[in-house]
């Protein structure tokens, strides 16, 4: 096996570290290719509890040191999980859906958080920063192979997919605060591009939502936002999940 | 003045880009001590106004490309915002306190949410992260120049600086979940660090508070659970500041 560099049009990619690794074996053994390992790597019980599970579920492991040369040259990295990248396709459901987002990591916090709040359904509007990406992996600390990711070239294909959802956009011109917003399932909590947020074109189409924030900043950082906004519409779920009242 | 790599002990800091010095320069002019500017500096209208601030605050602004190299060898940045680093000192008031944060990143996002929910004051308790190291500031996108913040060598040091403060404590472990804590001004939201989070030992003298989430992931990303902690401690007020309801 050829190992190179993540490029987005490879058919394989990475998760770099043993916790990462052990996420990946657990929650998506089925494209778990093989595991490398670093010859100097510590033999915790950890790592032996993520050796045990390769075992059953039948994943090769290699020691492989040149694999680590290549994929994580700063030493710090003593086991590759590496994937083939799943087909992408989203069911009807609550989504997220995400505009042009830019960076691997806050794509990588939204996915965690996402699956924290079960909301684990993600749409994506091209051009957008590579789910797979080993950076979005790392960000995610494995939450990305809890997720379930479709990418759409415009948000007009991704309407036509899913016409049933109520769309509602945080934009920072909305005239709606997020406690005044009645929750219509399913739905989909919409978010724009790091930089430049949404277009003013989604109002005509979305419930324009509003996180009330002072004027000393511009605007939340896009993970915080999408976070506070699927803690809202998911907290009466989670409060009496966990806490049965 | 000689130009050197940010160090810990250094009486001067940076702000690393034109739109990070424009903030610097509005919220805290008594601390900037020069502004350097890159030869090819483009002069775009935003530069003539940052420049015209520099005038305006007596602030002297040079040309150094070798600060640049210095500083900023990428090469992606035109402007540099040189300051002395501010005495640090708490006021009585509603506090953010983060015990042991260990990512300048993490670190500089949590301030500009705090910014944006009116917390801007901030105890840290060491051992941390330098809140004028230039990575924070840069991802505090400039919110730095707006906050106040103390350091502490211990909870029990902070504690004692504010006795009249409640203490509410973000921890996994923690029995009451967010949505059933009433709110006691002044209040401390306590976040622990980022791979440990809070000893137990936090549930004897703080109320321990939960944010409900999934099993799905071990825990939610620090600025996220602290930006989910502050939105719902000030969301009364800030909805009835921008709504007038």
């Amino acid at each position: 096996m050829k190992i190179q560099r993540y490029k987005h049009e490879s058919e394989c990619s990475y998760a770099l570290g043993a916790a990462l690794t052990y996420e990946l074996v657990k929650n998506m053994p089925e494209s778990a290719e093989r595991v490398f390992i670093r010859s100097n790597l510590a033999k915790t019980a950890a790592v032996a509890e993520l050796l045990e599970l390769c075992g059953n579920k039948r994943i090769p492991v290699a020691e492989n040191d040149k694999a680590f040369n290549i994929l994580s040259p700063k030493g710090n990295c003593f086991v590759i999980g590496v994937f083939r990248k799943p087909g992408l396709h989203l069911e009807k459901a609550s989504h997220i859906v995400l505009v042009n987002p830019s960076d691997a990591g806050n794509l990588g916090t939204i996915l965690r958080t996402a699956v924290g709040f079960g909301l684990d359904r993600i749409a994506i509007v091209r051009p957008a920063v590579d789910v797979f990406d080993p950076k979005t992996v790392r960000a995610s600390m494995g939450a990305v192979f809890r997720v379930h990711v479709q990418y759409f070239d415009s948000i007009e294909a991704y309407r036509e997919a899913f016409p049933e959802n109520r769309l509602y956009a945080f934009m920072l011109t909305a005239s709606r605060p997020i406690r005044d917003v009645e929750i219509s399932e399913p739905y989909s909590l919409v978010f724009g591009n790091e930089a430049t947020g949404l277009p003013d074109v989604f109002a005509d189409f979305c419930e324009s939502v509003a996180i009330p924030h002072s004027n000393g900043i511009d605007s939340l950082n896009l993970p915080v936002a999408a976070s506070i906004a699927m803690y809202e519409f998911t907290k009466e779920y989670w409060h009496q999940t966990k806490y049965n009242t």
